[in-house]
């Protein structure tokens, strides 16, 4: 295993394209096993979107960018490799949005369309630091932080969203200490957050999702610190399974909630959560651990795979914008609006209050 | 597996005194395996409860009971049998319970003892169907319910505590739906409760414990039933980890919270639930499933198996002497006074409101 962790300092690069090419690391098999999948064509990078190999709403997005390039490239017709990939995975809008943004490049060479794939994951990284500062930035002193899943380098185009945040704060020498929960029934956070923890080098603690209450009872919580999959124009999250009973408690407990996600997150398009759609999966995903059966054969599973956190619970939404109070009606949607301030150093409100 | 689960109306007995020893339907093995373990003194029992072989509040102060039976018959130090017995496991009540009945008993031979420990545990079985009349009568018809952990035949001397509420309400064609969680990182629910869900003919749907929420939020649970570990006077109650996540949220979304436990899980020694002590685990529980390692090697966990729910966050406590309204200021430790009412079929309440 331990080659599968970079030396410290060296990026950690989930999503590579090379030689017109684009090389996965299967996120199946960490921490145990460092494994490339190779795709050549938009429907291989479909099929890995919804199997998994890749994952986290930015990387998907940026996987999906790199499947039009290869579609281009091939001459494969552009119509059929667009509704492939957007077919894959319904509930993050990044997907959507960087499907978007290559159709808007019209007619145009698949060198160019490559370019843009790239311009799509270098902008990616860009926000994830802007966004790492201005988060960092809102934490005091001594913060003690808890994250859910994996929004690090492996879910987006380097460095992260929630766990760029806590990266950022880390070398700032601003923590209290560092929790990461399981992240059941994927375990994101014992086999992805902890492997990228542990690359880092920065100490944290992995509590199973459902103690994460008992910590914030116990006053040992200030922040509760996500991503997000979607973000509807009034700020409702959806992002993965368990974010809504941690806000919930956070709420109840006098911890805090930040979002951190790109703009490509906010999907202006849905006025609230009722109109995102979420993505349940085989129940066979959560009676299963590691491929051995846990619960009787026949037993029955629900297994939505997000939750929408309304934004009344969300204390802070940042973006490579700047930020938002949701949870005060401010409205993430809003930071859309004028050009993008992602080169200042001051951090940004949206909102009239 | 089939062999482990019983044929329709045969009840499912996991504590079996017989011919002096004790046999215990193995835990850590099902769904996979039916195994029993044979105690011969009170130190296998203390071993036994301590690695989860047995393992629920009554089914723990049961097992102890017949270990102080097996001491007396061995002649062993009853001082020392005791005091063993009683470090197994700090948070459940009933074994300090079931070892002060035994005590008082005072000066009597082996065979009075042994009788003793049958009576506690036919009493538990008693008392369970008691509740489970109570806890039902409580449901509304159609009622979609979710229970936590396991509270059922495993976990006690027979029924069950909170499966036993819901039992009773399925035979009785009260439920519309009944949903259990995972409750990592044990798996009782989904090793445990799904196996005796299944052993009765009763449908249910796991959830993975982080999706109570959603599935509360988009309205689709009228209750939350779950046993306690132990009970302070004021109503606050430990039980398995998660459990006060699920009270959290049910407050957040209108869902209501029954806690169905014994009289002897009240504790009048512990005013609140400050007093009570949690148990922690060994991290690894939680960084290994089934056997497998999840996260990677180093990684550090904190795994505390209790929480305590504050009893403003309980609709009703539920025990043989009749249900208390916690929420409400009504105490369960005044259901502890005057003579038990186990045998009324009217449902009776606590407090002078």
């Amino acid at each position: 295993m331990s080659q599968a962790i970079p030396s410290p300092g060296e990026a950690l690069r989930a999503v590579r394209f090379e030689a017109g090419v684009l090389h996965l690391l299967d996120q199946r098999a960490l921490p145990h096993e460092t494994r490339w999948l190779v795709c050549h064509d938009a429907a291989a990078v479909a099929d890995a979107i919804r199997a998994m190999v890749v994952r986290g709403a930015p990387a998907i997005g940026i996987a999906a960018a790199y499947g039009m390039a290869m579609a281009a490239a091939a001459g494969d017709d552009p119509e059929i490799a667009e509704a492939t990939l957007r077919a894959s995975r319904p509930t993050a809008v990044n997907l959507h949005w960087a499907l978007a943004r290559m159709r808007a490049l019209g007619d145009v060479d698949a060198a160019v369309r490559a370019e843009e794939a790239r311009a799509i994951h270098a902008e990616d990284l860009a926000q994830n630091l802007r966004m790492a500062e201005l988060g960092a930035g809102m934490l005091g002193t001594g913060a003690r932080v808890l994250t859910h899943c994996n929004t690090g380098a492996l879910a987006t185009g380097g460095h992260g969203t929630a766990l760029g945040v806590i990266r950022t704060a880390w070398s700032a020498g601003r923590l209290g200490a560092v929790f990461h929960t399981e992240t059941r029934p994927w375990l994101q956070g014992a086999r992805l957050t902890a492997w990228e923890l542990a690359a880092e080098g920065i100490p944290a603690t992995m509590i199973a999702d459902a103690a994460a209450a008992q910590l914030m009872a116990g006053g040992g919580l200030d922040w509760v610190i996500v991503g997000a999959d979607r973000v509807a124009a009034n700020g409702d999250t959806a992002n993965k399974i368990g974010t809504l009973a941690l806000a919930t408690c956070a709420r109840a407990f006098g911890t805090r909630v930040m979002v951190v996600a790109p703009s490509g997150t906010v999907d202006p398009d849905c006025a609230d959560g009722a109109a995102i759609p979420i993505e349940e999966r085989d129940g066979d995903e959560l009676c299963t651990l590691g491929g051995t059966r846990s619960a009787p054969a026949g037993t029955r599973a629900w297994n939505p795979v997000f939750d929408v956190t309304p934004a009344a619970m969300i204390d802070a939404f940042v973006c490579e914008r700047g930020v938002a109070r949701p949870a005060l009606g401010e409205h993430p949607a809003e930071l859309l609006r004028g050009p993008a301030d992602g080169g200042q150093e001051t951090e940004s409100t949206a909102g009239s209050a």
